[in-house]
């Protein structure tokens, strides 16, 4: 097909809608260039407070419409770029975009984790492109890693940064020493986490994208439900104090294992040793680290959120679809979905852990607490029993276990609370290495 | 066009060739189904010495030639993989590949850096696809970074540790405090250092793979010639110290700056602040950061080197050929060189310098010191004086200072020699922030 140019209907006048729409602008010389023939803006789905926004205040009127069969009407779109986020009604605008015909790109983590796989296969059936580089880690360039640059690998782990608004808050509790409370005020008047922050805060946003960096990475429909996920909101400035005398650092990390029989799948704090990559991941950044068995390491940084990034993803997918569109092939989304594989439960999950408690402060209890863990197979590594509080006759004791199977661990928090001398679980965190 | 399988004629059985049999003979069912069909060696260009090789013996004799005319004349080879290093033979076969029709996928960065226009030129005439993912970095995914995911990105540097073998050698002087000769002597019995080690600790090859990076970031044609250049040679403990004494790493650095009026070139050794994510990149391991006007900064990370990280990066340009002639369509090799660029002559670039000297230990030394660099524009950032040595009644001076221009520090450094209180310019290193 020789096209004199490629139509763009965008669906979304939000921030990251309106930096496609002006990167489309801006750059239409060397986009043309990169793609092959121009790109050109037909029409953009808003809502009627979209028209207010500053940049749709330099984009002609009769680009706009509120309507959405309006919109599917428009023949000159080759390329639907949604850019409207959640569930509904992108779903069915996405849906709707390719039984159309049309290549489609987004970057709508929650609408490719949750429905990624039926869209892939739609996609398929009608011939053309559904690319969502941009839903996970922004800018940084990691979903077409999969479907090309290592496929020749075996992938056995993934371990990942991949949410900026938890990686800021856990970055000030680190090096301010505030809780977790005032390190979210914090973030939420700069604008990085949302008035309600659950989503982030609370892991659910990592589990979107490690459920795509899963799928991907291991040929298997993975749900964001087959992901074990715990948030940050318990992590104390205790914790952190700890970790730093300790030579760790507390990040959120999705994990995504496959040891050929099971995969393993979570999200949750963790401690990394400090001289790790991942542990020099701070403020809004994301990193995810990809082990294959021919590249070993290997590790990617950027910015995971935040508009310019998001279009430079978005952009680079249209321009991608745009010369498959011109050369008049559909590569496939490399989606390869074999059969379901087992997800291993939590509770046979191994890694080491730090473990908080508030004790009575008279001799002979961290015997009492090593007597507990060494019948649940659990062996201290290493043990920190400090800030005793004289009038209280409390103090607080550490412990660094080696590897211990996670519900042998639930098994002794159990054991432990129930003993006389434990005043208080003050928390328990896994260490990775 | 359907084919039933794609052929691969494979030209050189060293490490790297030998890896990239093994994984397609290894992983033989997973590639078809990349792929989207078998992918099969025909062919295999051999020296008589090869033959000895413990891979080889694993091999199907009649796949062997050491006649390239016999490989050649294999009817069956769609994609050729040069696995030779080196510019002759490698120049004059992968060229004739090409000009018979078949795609090729390379690793070899001298030759890309030196004659990569010619080829691509040639590639793009006879409509096949040119792919040297392995080039630079290894296994890490980095060249089709700039011909996909970075597209919209106007690249405004690159800052990378492209050469495994000099970091670590520098990983071991700054942790175990030894020499230059001492740490080459080790990295040259783990074999990760030539007999004659000149292409690494001077930098050469890190600048093969620097024209390569600029090239596809700038869309000029950058020549290794271009590239200023300084190896690691020079470096001493004493720097070592000194570095950590005031809160910076030393590493060999590529750099390529593009300010739209001219583009700045350059590999030397570097003051990096230690807290920085290039600083904590040690041993073997590669890195390069890349600036985008969209993407602020993105890193990528990994093994730059090795058998089984190039093999990731050579069988994945394989497949991606393969996908190509399976589709029926090349999408070029995205070495899209526009005009040529002003390369800004090494005197005129701008950084910060750490500059040591052995001076004579009496009053006023510092003063002449400030007051010759303050002759030629160069201020003080800080300074610190000790080693004094009360027999030779020397000492030491270091001084960190703010950004000056080259030529002025040259001339500086001039007429510091020439001050009789000055014993000797112990070394001088560049800062970058």
């Amino acid at each position: 097909m020789s096209k004199k140019s490629i139509g763009i209907g965008l669906m979304g006048l939000g921030v990251i809608g309106g930096q496609v729409a002006s990167v489309l602008s801006a750059k239409a010389e060397a986009l043309a260039e990169q793609a092959g023939c121009p790109l050109v803006l037909r029409k953009v789905k808003v809502l009627p407070q979209d028209l207010a926004r500053p940049w749709a205040q330099k984009m002609a009127r009769g680009l706009f419409t509120t309507d959405i069969e309006e919109f599917f009407a428009e023949p000159e779109i080759d390329i639907v770029v949604e850019a409207i986020g959640g569930v509904s009604p992108a779903l069915e605008y996405l849906t709707r975009a390719l039984a159309s015909g049309r290549h489609a790109v987004t970057s709508n983590k929650e609408l490719i984790a949750k429905h990624g796989a039926e869209l892939m296969k739609l996609a398929g059936r009608q011939g053309v492109g559904l690319r969502y580089e941009a839903s996970v880690g922004g800018g940084i360039p990691l979903i077409s890693r999969f479907q090309y640059d290592l496929v020749a690998n075996k992938i056995g782990g993934i371990y990942a940064i991949i949410n900026g608004t938890t990686n800021y808050i856990l970055t000030r509790m680190e090096r301010e020493g505030v809780d977790f409370s005032s390190a979210l005020a914090r973030a939420q008047e700069l604008g990085y986490a949302e008035p309600n922050p659950e989503n982030d805060v609370e892991g659910i946003d990592s589990t979107y994208k490690l459920a795509i960096l899963a799928s991907l990475a291991f040929h298997t429909e993975v749900s964001p439900d087959d992901i074990y996920r715990e948030g940050i909101s318990k992590l104390t400035s205790r914790d952190f104090q700890y970790a730093q005398e300790l030579g760790f650092a507390i990040k959120l990390l999705a994990i995504a294992k496959d040891n050929d029989r099971e995969i393993e799948v979570r999200v949750h704090p963790v401690f990394l040793p400090e001289d790790s990559l991942l542990a020099k991941v701070d403020g809004v950044y994301n990193a995810v680290l990809v082990e294959g068995d021919l590249v070993d390491k290997v590790l990617f940084f950027g910015q995971g959120a935040g508009p310019l990034p998001t279009s430079s993803a978005v952009v680079a997918d249209i321009v991608a679809s745009a010369r498959e569109i011109r050369l008049g092939v559909v590569a496939g989304s490399g989606w390869r979905l074999g059969p379901a594989r087992v997800i291993k439960p939590m509770s046979d999950v191994i890694t080491r852990y730090y473990l908080r408690l508030n004790i009575a402060d008279r001799p002979g209890v961290l015997a009492q607490i090593a007597r507990v863990l060494g019948e649940h197979q659990i062996s201290i590594s290493s043990a920190i029993q400090e800030l005793a509080d004289p009038v209280a006759e409390t103090a607080e004791i550490v412990v660094i276990t080696h590897s211990a199977q996670e519900k042998n661990m639930q098994s002794a928090l159990s054991e432990l609370g129930k003993l006389t001398v434990v005043k208080e679980i003050g928390n328990f965190i896994r260490v990775e290495a």
